[in-house]
């Protein structure tokens, strides 16, 4: 995956921790990144209160596929695409990628589905959620 | 999957920061999780040192599907097997249990490969580690 | 401090992610086994609830004197007392024991003030919590 | 402590993860911070390799005052500067602030010793490192 392949970017500060014994972002953080940039984006485009909203995303699945190391103290780029909006999930992929690299060091995918907060219910995505996530849908 | 399906078992401690602000552990600590339990056994059982070894085991990929939230302060059990033991790499299949409950609250996969510690370059998966590995394989 | 200095202990189980580059526990990662044993405590024996009490603790300063390094894969264990109970707030001492080992690791502060849920405005520390507390208060 | 009383300054960009279940910034966090922004400044200003250097920096003891909370998905900004330069340790004050504001929402006080990598026993600080911590010694 390449840069172009992405409609949105957001930047992730490694951290100290991000490091394990040996010497490189623990495999288990670029999880964390993702986890980060989607609810950003979900946020900031589709008005998501993580703190109040009666619908939240669960996470039902992950994957990823690590082609290169990376370590603190980069400053890395994360893109975002959907790669399928369903009724009540939808599928992300996020790909990292280096400074001044145009290979991702690593691609994920993830899904969500939706749920009423207080019954763990799946839902339909929420409209103004959905409008966001068919800005980045490279299907659509 | 369920408990039976496992050779191996080994206590997950949840702690306080596991659980996320929608109150389950987040999907990414589970891979923590994962990561701990391969490599608790590649110490106990292989001789892994991870100090010192020339050979370290690199994470290429790794998923899981999560099927019901867990939650601080639950002591969870992780069970765990080999999918295929290749000549450089492995494939782990790592299930999480809910204390009483036969069924998994989640599963998840990774595949190790071993490279030299100093040249990144891929190796042969050692002696000791290879025959632990194949005591836990369920296809051996 | 001394195993012989805490009414109440409880395991840890270190995680692959808490080792640093340098092969030893991140000076970070003690705080979340301080955490996590202060609010187990709360929970098994003070009926704190987590996901609905309208009072919740929050940590409002804390500490850690490091004495020697652990790393994973060791087990830990943590000694827990409570040094004052004040009206709203409470100190509690942790200390990080080795195997086998009489004198601390590493021994930590905490000071947790009791407030109202939703509008964060101190309160007096619950009755069930406070005669937890005084349990293990070693000046009680 | 304000933001005058700071001569260097990292942004933070906060975590999903960093939201624990009361949905504010875990305070076991905040420390993963101020080693973040350490260990950067180290590394950036004093030329520290934390892969291969034969001195490394050990934290012996840290502390945090929590004044009031702060949440993913804000961005915030650390402010660095040294305390006190000793011969074998120095003494760092990082402090919290959120966008806009002025005055710090936690402050943290870390000292880090210099010891030989492989026989852990301590050293004078590195002469490079000590001419980047005298330009940010608030003392000097």
């Amino acid at each position: 995956m390449q840069r172009a392949d992405y409609p949105v970017f957001y930047p992730i500060l490694t951290r100290w921790m991000d490091n394990d014994i040996y010497g490189h972002v623990n495999n288990v953080t670029y999880y964390s990144y993702f986890d980060s940039v989607i609810n950003r984006y979900l946020i900031d485009e589709g008005g998501l209160d993580i703190h109040d909203a009666p619908v939240v995303g669960f996470m039902v699945s992950s994957s990823c596929q690590f082609k290169k190391p990376v370590a603190y103290p980069e400053t890395l780029a994360a893109g975002l695409r959907v790669l399928r909006t369903g009724t009540r999930s939808v599928t992300y992929e996020v790909a990292i990628f280096r400074e001044g690299e145009n290979d991702a060091a690593a691609v994920g995918e993830m899904v969500h589905v939706f749920v009423d907060r207080s019954s763990n219910r799946s839902l339909p995505i929420p409209a103004d959620i959905r409008k966001a996530l068919e800005l980045i849908d490279s299907t659509a």
